[in-house]
Order: C-alpha cells, then sequence, then structure tokens
C-alpha cells in the first residue's frame, strides 16, 4: 500500500494530504459507484461487525455484550481507506524547497447507529447524544497520543461520494492544526488581547440580543446564522458558556447539543428536502497548542448544488441568501 | 434591486459578499436551468450586441467597426448579475461588533470569441492572446481608480451552473484583497525577508532541474503541476522571470501564455473528458497594496467529481492523485 504524505506549500504553508491509496474511493478515475447500498449488504448494520478491516476502537454497548459482536449503540472503528496513518513517527523531510512528512495520525468511523437510518432527524432521542459522548471519548483518548496536535470531527451527510446511507461520521486526529482552525485561533487570540474577552462569546450576546439571526437557544446552546456565512444557510451551534475544549463538554451540554443537532438536521432536511451537508466541530487544538481563548462549537454547511462565483480560486464567498432570510426560513421549518 | 454588501467576519476577518440579487442565478432556491444555449439563443454572439443590459467596457474589433455593433474579437461589457457594484463610495459601517460596506467594484464579463465556440482547444491562433490582452487593458484602466484594491480575471468553464457555453470569463475589481492572495503575499514577503529571493521563482528552477512535475516550458512560461497540488491535475502557469503585476507582462509573454493556455486546456479536456475547471489569475494587489516581492501566475483547477474528504469544513485538502502521476499524464497527452 502506498502510504499517504503530508506536503507542505511552500508559499502558504499549507499542509496538503497527497493520498495515493485513496484512489479507490470514487473519484476522477474511477467508475460511479450506486449512491446507496441496501441493508442487506450493508457493511455497517449489526451481525457483519467481523468484516471490518481493524477491530473496534470503541463502543457504547447494551450491558453484557462483548466488543466485536453485535449489541452496540455506537461502534468505533478504523477508516477502510485511511487519510492519517496511526504507525510510524512524524518524519519530517525536505527535497530543496519542499518538505514533507508522513500522514501519522488517526483516522476513525463512527458507525452513529446499529439500524439502516438514513438521517439523524429520523434518530430515536438518545442515539445523537451517544454519538456525541463517543466523540468525546475518542478526543481524551487520541490526545494521550504526543504525535497529535489536532482532532476533527466530520459528518459529511449525503455527498454524493458516499457510498453508505447508513449514518456515519470521520474522527481523525493530525499531526499539525488544520488551517481553518489556525485561521480562527489567529482571531481569537488578537481579540483577546485587545478586549480581554472572547470574540465568540460577545457574538452569542449580540445574537440573542439582536435575534434576526437565531435559530433558536435549547439549554445551554445557541443555534444561529453566522453574520458573514460563506454559504447559504450556514448554521453555528454554540455553547453559551465559554469553552475551549470539547473535551471537557459536561453531559449536560452533550445533552442540549444532541437536540439542537437532531432539530437542525431535520429543519434543514424539511427545508431544503434533505441536502447533502457537511458538520465540522471546532476545538482547541490539543496539548501544548491548546488555547484557553478559542471557543468550541459545531457548524453546518449545505452543500449548495453548485458553486455560483468565484469561490473556488479566489477565496471570495458569494452568498445569495443572507443569514437573516436563512434564519427566518430554518425557524419556519422547526418541529 | 438590493444590493450586495460585504460582511467582514469577526472571528476571521475575512470578507464575504452577500447578494441576494443574485438569487436569480441558478442556486439553491432557483430550478435548474439548461445546460446550453444553441446559437440562435445565445446572448453573446455577434448581431445581439444591443440587447446587452450596459454599454461596451471595451472590445478588440476589426479596423473600421463600431463600437456596440459587430466586428469585435473580444468584447468586454458589464456583468448582469453583478457581485460588485461601480456606483458609490466605500462606505464601511459597524453594527455592535459586526463590520459592513457596500460591494463596491466593478464585476465585468469579457466575450472570448465572436464564435459559438465551446472551449480554448478549438480558438484560433490569435484568439487566446487577444484575450489575455483585453485583461491586461481592464487591469490598467481600473487601477485608476482609487476604490479599488485588487483585480482577479476568474475563468469557470462548464460549471453546471453556467448557462452559457459560449466562451467567457470575468473580471473584478475589489476594495479588499482577497484572502487566497493575502496568504500568499505573506509567504511571499516571509520568505523574501528570510533569503532575499522570490519563492516562486526558486520553485521554477527546482521544478525545471527536477523535470517530474514539468508539463513542458513555452518560451518564457512554464507550466507545472505544483509540489502540493489542493486537487487532481491542478496547474500552475508561471512566468519564468519575476514580475509582480500581470498589467506590466510584456505582449511576447502574453503571446507565449496564450499558447500555454490552449495546450493544457486541450490537454485536460482529452485526459479528463472536458472536465470543469476554474483558472484564476493570480498578481498582486493594486496602488499602495501592490508588493514587488509577488509573483503573478495563473492557476488551473479541474473540478474534482465531487469532494472526497473533509476539504469542505477544515481546509484539509485530501489529493488522491500526486502531482507526478498528475504530470506524466497531462505530458502524455499534449498535442
Amino acid at each position: 500500500m502506498d502510504l499517504s504524505r503530508l506536503r507542505k506549500d511552500p508559499v502558504t504553508s499549507r499542509w496538503v494530504v497527497i493520498s495515493p491509496d485513496r484512489g479507490g474511493l470514487p473519484g476522477p478515475d474511477a467508475p460511479r459507484r450506486p449512491a446507496g447500498l441496501p441493508p442487506e449488504a450493508c457493511p455497517f448494520c449489526p451481525g457483519r461487525e467481523a468484516e471490518g478491516a481493524g477491530g473496534e476502537i470503541a463502543a457504547e454497548r447494551e450491558p453484557g455484550t462483548a466488543p466485536g459482536g453485535p449489541g452496540w449503540w455506537v461502534r468505533v472503528i478504523p477508516d477502510r481507506f485511511p487519510i492519517f496513518h496511526i504507525e510510524g513517527g512524524v518524519e519530517k523531510s525536505a527535497e530543496g524547497l519542499y518538505d514533507s512528512m508522513n500522514a501519522v495520525g488517526a483516522h476513525e468511523l463512527i458507525i452513529e447507529t446499529p439500524e439502516h437510518v438514513s438521517h439523524w432527524a429520523r434518530f430515536e432521542g438518545l442515539q445523537l447524544e451517544r454519538v456525541l459522548r463517543s466523540v468525546r471519548q475518542r478526543s481524551l483518548d487520541l490526545r494521550n497520543d504526543a504525535r497529535f496536535r489536532h482532532l476533527m470531527w466530520v459528518k459529511n451527510h449525503g455527498l454524493s461520494g458516499s457510498v453508505f446511507q447508513h449514518q456515519h461520521s470521520h474522527v481523525m486526529a493530525s499531526p499539525f492544526v488544520p488551517r481553518v482552525i489556525e485561521e480562527e485561533l489567529k482571531g481569537f487570540g488578537d481579540y483577546a488581547r485587545w478586549k480581554e474577552r472572547c470574540v465568540l462569546c460577545d457574538i452569542v450576546k449580540q445574537e440573542c440580543h439582536d435575534g434576526r439571526r437565531v435559530l433558536f437557544q435549547e439549554g445551554s446552546l445557541l443555534a444561529f446564522a453566522p453574520f458573514a456565512s460563506c454559504f447559504p444557510y450556514e448554521c453555528w451551534l454554540v455553547p453559551m458558556s465559554h469553552g475551549h475544549d470539547y473535551g471537557a463538554a459536561t453531559p449536560g451540554t452533550l445533552r442540549d447539543l444532541a437536540r439542537v443537532l437532531r432539530k437542525v438536521a431535520a429543519a434543514l432536511e424539511r427545508l431544503l428536502s434533505d441536502p447533502p451537508f457537511t458538520l465540522t466541530l471546532h476545538s482547541s487544538p490539543l496539548g501544548e497548542f491548546a488555547r484557553e481563548e478559542y471557543h468550541w462549537h459545531l457548524e453546518i454547511v449545505p452543500h449548495p448544488p453548485r458553486l455560483l462565483g468565484p469561490e473556488w480560486g479566489t477565496g471570495i464567498f458569494v452568498n445569495p441568501v443572507s443569514p437573516e432570510v436563512a434564519a427566518e426560513r430554518l425557524r419556519g421549518a422547526l418541529e
């Protein structure tokens, strides 16, 4: 197997994963696969636990059931086409101007439910809370590995490239801090030095006071459409009290967050006819790279049917739906 | 008409265009339009010059033909759904934490040929050179307007959202420097302070010496697949001698660049069955924001059929085709 490598752009210092062994996934070189598999062929359904590549990394299970067999509610396994590989040290190398390192890290799959259910909106009450607890457990476990600087949780719902309808998401630990988080860290840091406050705490206060972009508040969580939304119907889910680390979220916060996620997912499904969306956990980097001025949150971006403008090449986002209109429509689509 | 506004993300300081008047374009709220128009219905074909919204901003024409009528080779008109608006001053305003300004700027359409031709690969010899000259002319003209800090040239070829097959591209002048260019400026600046050289000049030297990622050299231009390509088959077209400003490119450089563009576009069409691609001009900002350490170039990104990984939310790009393999295949697809 040709392992992934990380390469650093010599102009922008951005790390890119060159991952030829993911050529087996749908891509420019591969034929299209069917969009979904029926339950009887689904490798994520209970009874097929032994077919996976690696063992069970973690699970929430019925008491008395054994790891590796049925009886689980949420199950974490290694990804079959990992972007990051768990083996080896962080070996950096240079070739003239160019830096690279082996793509050491973790890439795990969270199978979010034993049922062959196709949408969070149809998860029963406790299920999303179990998923959120599993993500926290993975965050707390993976940070013991000194090679890892950041933990991500990413869910790509309904992407045309996704083979499996059975609900799942990805946990990744990387040996570098992703660019998006780096940009945010700089913003949080600048604001903290200038105002001695957290910019996202201030945003939450202003949004609650203003109200036009708020979807709803649920206990300790606020769901709103951000003022400078890059994409139509972008939503942020933010804990109202400050905390930099998702790993330190309380059981009460996770319970509230599970309710918020289910409501937002259901509203998006209803309003936009089940659009593909990406959900990303934004939390502080780990260990010595952690920053207490950061404020963890989730971002949900429904994918626009196509890119409309110059976003692709310039990084200028053109959003044809104002967040005020998006929030009003999403409020109207809440249960 | 509800004019676009620019809003600044209070965490990352990124400017976003909130443009509700582009709702008329294909988007989440609009039904799909047909992918192409036949020549008899094409508003860009000669004979329909009077139907456009605004007048002719510039043109390369047959001697003796009048502006606003046929006889043009390349024609520049205002975009019907402008992202940036030419009227008004740069008025900034604040609302608590949030900054916004009116989206003042220019958004022009370059109709690249009088023929209803669907691909650069089928342009006759001189045509792309005329297009490149028109872009330079617009850059030199628009920089006289002190409101504008940056000029972009962007071509979205074959995007499913693009109504018109008739080849065209966009020139935009913005009152801020786009994030992608800002990131590059920082990289060029850091390298220049550290090494007292240009990082892209050094990259060009190393690529020529190494050869594995080079597509070809044509006169003063080098086409290669960058070492840390974010996307499969990404190509950079770089003048081999240093220059920060596309507006100062010589006629000889534009002639070489036109040949390179045509060859690369033809190779992409042949190798990847006419993929949609985005081409972006990367040039130094204008006026007092200009930086001589910058090195202008073009970037071409064929769009992957779908996003494969966590790019969308995290900014971590996973590229399943190494630039060495991409360059080898593209070399094999050259005429």
